[in-house]
């Protein structure tokens, strides 16, 4: 991580930070949940978050299986919610009032620390998104919040989602840069742990309230995390931004 | 272009303007006949920045005629950019010279309207770039010049350059939004005609001195496009930003 003359052709800089979206800077669930609060406060807005999320997987999985064809996030989001509304009681709820509800996850808030911690790591990294939300979700989430990339990326960019290697070494492609001028930064081992396989760095975020206060995450060190860093500000500061 | 309630849902509602680069947004004119002056002033500036624009045209053409397999615009650059060099009495430059000479398409300035204009338009639209350049080449060239994309989007997103109808109708399909509701924002007619055949609403920017100052364009207003901008703060008149 020291400067040269040209530092984007030592291959021993770090260029790029590619970061995890749903977890990491936003806070999906308590967006979600205060959003049911507001529209359907007979509703555990806790429980339906989770309900939501947990389709989550489930569906990239089967795309990725070839079982159904490339999908974007927001038509999973969408099936996923059809899915889950009758168990919430809300299976009146019509076309209109399905698809606002859907767009909750282009209007979610981002953690506190996001905003100032991006500023300053913009003035010395290239920052973009590698998320698993399509360019339409990303875009306007990150527009409203005031998301300050260089670049957004998705697994639309490459036409695969996390945990595929396209998108870990896709990113160091589209950048003309080695994978370890590439950190991946993230709240899920998993992810991490896919990255580091594809060679880039990386850094753990804690992230603890992800899930909702009522089910706090394990957010303790684990072995190959290049960094380890409490929030984006913390991570600012031993990167040196 | 009224509000409504729900702006996303409406669709007479502009949303996107989606800007040309090259030309518009900054002057490679200007720019390399400058770093040309710096690096090699033997050489005329002038004649070498229109010479390797002018193989930029055909070497696309040859990509989408399928003459040469899907090729990024940084390699392009780097061919004609060989193939131009002994006729400027520069045979002799090394690999490392050729790389950093490349790389000046990475570093071309705005025009000096271009931050202001679009920290006003993005309080409304969604601005992004639809550039032939591919993603690496606009991320570090929005990056220095500190342009505020909501969204980078390039020939490179859509594996097909303009004026391939995939790449505006690309632009509508990412954003989940009618053609209607994206305007292409460019200084060259091609371009805009293109994008009106795809059901683009189109602005023309004038940039009288894209070529140079010793090679006025004609920026006389031409049927067809909604809204003729002397530059982009005019622009943002336009569109009451």
């Amino acid at each position: 991580m020291h400067a040269t003359a040209h530092p984007e052709l030592d291959p021993q800089t770090l260029q790029v930070l590619a970061f995890d979206i749903f977890g990491t800077i936003v806070d999906w669930h308590g967006s979600i949940a205060l959003e049911m609060q507001e529209r359907y406060p007979q509703v555990d807005g806790d429980a339906f978050a989770l309900a939501w999320r947990a389709g989550y997987a489930p569906a990239m999985a089967r795309v990725m299986a070839g079982e159904l064809p490339w999908t974007l996030i927001d038509d999973l989001h969408r099936q996923i919610l059809d899915g889950i509304l009758p168990g919430f009681g809300l299976a009146h709820l019509g076309e209109a009032e399905r698809v606002q509800l859907n767009l909750v996850w282009h209007r979610l808030a981002a953690w506190p620390d996001v905003v100032a911690a991006l500023t300053r790591l913009k003035r010395k990294y290239i920052l973009c998104t590698l998320s698993n939300g399509n360019l339409n979700l990303l875009t306007r989430l990150s527009k409203q919040a005031a998301l300050p990339w260089d670049c957004i990326l998705s697994a639309e960019t490459f036409q695969a989602y996390k945990p595929d290697p396209r998108t870990y070494g896709g990113v160091a492609r589209v950048f003309d840069v080695a994978p370890a001028q590439v950190m991946l930064v993230a709240t899920h081992h998993d992810d991490l742990s896919a990255a580091r396989a594809c060679g880039l760095r990386t850094a753990y975020i804690e992230r603890p309230l992800e899930l909702g206060a009522k089910h706090t995450k394990d957010g303790r060190p684990q072995a190959g995390n290049e960094l380890h860093a409490r929030d984006l500000l913390a991570l600012a500061d031993l990167l040196g931004c």
